[in-house]
């Protein structure tokens, strides 16, 4: 039995709210359930150095909590400093699986940062983050097609969105949120495309190792969960 | 003419949305116009190191940005490792007006720490930032005095908000947005309390010094406004 | 009564200590009482990135403390590897003092950077420090137009100093020690012009909050006390 | 074919060196062709603060590659002042594949310190330093039960290490050295157990997606190349 | 020839202002010529963590410049964040100098912290530092005895003084100026007590190799400066 | 009698391996008894910028040390965030020492980095670091004079090597080793050329000052440990 009641394969309930902030290019408040995550992406006309005069494109990511997004406050990491190693885990990866279904050298020169601060977390923060920054990543495209920068169909060669499975109470179990994502005894964050095509499996033993029968059906929940999270988006942008 | 349209003494329409937080003992998005900003309280059982062992308690406070906050994408704080000197000057000025109206011995050796994190920014986000923490730290006080922790009358001496009003085009008005903001020749920063006595003055010269006429008259708009605000604050936490 | 014994309206003597610096193209140390504050102008070929092809110069200000200024001796902030809130924050307001009576286009674009370091404190040192700063810049004027560089009646618009006001003991009194400054209720600066604009202006209440009458009270102070220094001013660089 | 003439299931010569430091209570130069990780274990009688008086030890591990073990010369990350993103992603891996064999309640409130420096790489730098840092935890723990500390059998639950599979030129391979891993389309990391256990399992798609099928492939390859690199753990501590 | 017109074995006009800092236990503004550095010595009642309840103490050094201490002006360390690799090398051979001279156990568990700020540098910053700072350490000794904290002569073992020696123009020459100190082949400092022993020898050539009859004259010509600077320092304290 | 049973005179075994690392153009595995130190040298076809447009070449070196090089672990400075006064010293000595026996016109606008990383430690770490960079920096050139960039004899102008010598239990002696460098009274570095010149001479007195005959005597054993150091790396590179 799941804290929440939910069903083994069943996802919390998911939103979109686009263009939830003024200034941004596009931007998407996502909701998994309790955890909400703000994307926005920033078009700038600039280029990381090792791209200059290349014809490509670079897409990016930052990943940031505010410091009482979690049930114990943490340190604010400007304040601290410095990024922890999750943050910069975090944002790696979820600039990875963007530049995933992006055609560079469509997008021409120019580079388009999106930011996913996590205004309230209960499990599953990255995994909201990918799956909403497409919405926020597929708003700017649509705002620079409007101004005959490029063509979005060009640009954007399919969907992209993410969601965690682990075994939680020995039960493979889809949408972790943090009551059982601080109980899961294996815990695996999985992004695939609209096509079905996986760009990133991530999967981590956090008692006991898994064994591959385990893992494969954790890659099955996440298969139809994903799909429901595709057709959520192409509804939303519909 | 504000390009707001906006009358001289007319602040932008302001709002309370108490509880957007679920982990926070405190939290209030606040707007003034475009300008939002999520203020958290949360409470600590602790204090810094000088209060230790004196039975006294403290209210501090930190501001971020979101990157995305602005019409031109900032850059992270937490990434390029330090807070701006700006940062650090707001927050200093939050936390020492929410002390103004707070009995530290009441509030017994804790700390409550306000976070007040910008989301959008449209001008006066630390004057919005100082009204929203109000609350926040008004509903943290509540859910302590739930806990027959505190005694909130004890421990809250006063109402406490802030306006900005500045000279633009010539002419004194209230409540900047970006655009006055910008191109204001004078810009000040007031904050009082519900029963009128003043806790902080900010006065700055942009462009040509100004008269201590012009800014009594500032001050008198500012005490307008932040009456306002006030009676909409009792309004929210009646 | 005062601890020095000061009338309320009696400012600590203050002293200008012209071309203490060999290397610098303007400095001066400056004496308010105790509080000594050497401040060096130096003049840079070059602006900052965002005023590049602009025509306009910049003047800034960097603000230290040598570690035994104080009473008891604070960490270096070289040594802690960042600048503190406060520090940032006076930097910040010598820098925009100076700004409001230079003509930027007139001086060209070069860079004029001011350091005021304290040799040694007891209160009032960012006053001290910005009223010093104006006999820095003016020499380092001074030495341009030697040069053919500039005229300086072009570039330097007005006079600029600064002193605190407070309410210390239920009085009104300005120029405050540190052993006022510790004690006083509010505690205000005001930076004016020799022509009477004002620039800046701060008050804080750090006890109980202050009323409109007392601010007018200090500003009165004040008002008299820029006056003298102004007339000091003049008489040293005549 | 493979730029290395290598089979597709075949691994580069692997050998492990015990005792390479003086110092250290563990250690061991593995090499994994011509990559070389010195991995050496640190015994300190502390713990992390959250584990104090609970009667668990941690094991954790810091990576970091000399500026020239690479091809071309890297900045050195204590210059430069930060580790990367790429460096903490694969200290923290490290750690976690390492706690899953160790109990930690039977190590007592100790900490192993595992340092895995990279002297000359060419690609798989965090799957041999997976692998090597096993030899000096054994060896560790041996130096530990010498002196009576614990029980070996105790702690050391199982093996680990770790290998990285990919697809190079639409082929699957195992152990990809560096030309191989700049040109994979697909490019992941698994850590197992001795007893076939999955530990952590890190797949991405460089440029196309990949399919479950492609994915079991890899998972296939990988489990042999770990079968054999277990095998020869145990003959180099028999 | 000198640039200075000094003979060779000619040392700038040098003098001590004791008590020129307000707070500090002890303090020495030192001049060597142009070279200007404010020395002040503060007692703090606490160890290095490594000294704890050793019955020792600990007597360290910092240093710093103005930023335009120098011809140029300088980046001000506290706001690029971090100490030159010159200015910790410096700061580590004035407290190892002193150190030489103090019984660690006669002072008993305190430290002795002492900064030497330069205000304004002509070369030799750090010779002048040593001799200055003895001056101030005295002087604090001198404090704590006239508060029976200790005996001087029982913690004060020796005096010490440093002077810089280097072949200039292929010339031996005492206490370089900056302008000899840029263009010498050879820079040598010397750290001595007032009874000969030899602290600290550094010698780097800056061009060709010197020989050891040359460094023999250096050290010649060190040992007749620092008998002066010892007697000069006697004569102060006397 | 020394710890290590040597005579007073004697160093320990030196060796030199080689092209240690299979990427940089020049690398040797030094070892002074039980200090292993990794030089690589880099060659780098570009000038620090005060070097732009000169002619002028440049020769700069790094020093680390692995954090378990050492009989307890040290805390790795890539994690604290920065380098320690100790490593800046060395390596901006290591960098003089080589740029004294280099023809930097001769070598052109190019810079060669020499990293000397510790591998482990017993004493004697910067000495052997210079020796051996001789060697990596000597294997540099000869790879560049191969593809005609530059001809060894011109920019290579001497050999320089480098020894520790010491007074320990009152006895001079030579290349200290970790257990008499901790208990040394005296401790020196010495670099010189293989035609004898002297390069850098650095004597610290640990616990009672030195005197001249002392200092003498250890320059005297370093000579003729130099000349020996010299003779090997002569067969080394033969």
């Amino acid at each position: 039995m799941r804290p929440s009641g939910r069903k083994t394969d069943q996802m919390r309930k998911v939103s979109f709210e686009r263009n939830f902030s003024k200034h941004a290019e596009g931007s998407c408040l996502v909701k998994f359930g309790d955890t909400h995550v703000l994307c926005t992406a920033s078009l700038e006309e600039k280029t990381p150095p090792w791209l200059r005069n290349s014809g490509k494109g670079w897409v990016t990511a930052e990943y940031g909590m505010l410091p009482r997004a979690t049930g114990d406050r943490m340190k604010r990491e400007a304040a601290s400093g410095k990024q922890s190693g999750r943050t910069q885990e975090i944002q790696r990866l979820i600039g990875r699986s963007l530049r995933a279904i992006v055609d560079l050298e469509a997008l021409g020169e120019r580079q388009i940062s999106i930011d996913c601060d996590v205004i309230q977390a209960d499990g599953g923060t990255r995994t909201a983050a990918i799956t909403g920054a497409f919405i926020a990543l597929h708003d700017c495209l649509k705002w620079m097609e409007a101004r005959s920068m490029i063509k979005v169909e060009k640009v954007l060669k399919d969907h992209i969105a993410a969601v965690s499975c682990g075994i939680f109470a020995s039960q493979p179990v889809i949408d972790l949120d943090y009551l059982e994502d601080s109980a899961a005894e294996t815990d695996a964050n999985f992004v695939m495309t609209g096509s079905g095509g996986i760009v990133e499996i991530q999967g981590t033993a956090e008692g006991k190792p898994f064994s591959q029968e385990e893992f494969l059906t954790l890659l099955g929940l996440a298969r139809n969960g994903i799909d429901e999270l595709v057709a959520l988006q192409k509804q939303t942008i519909a």
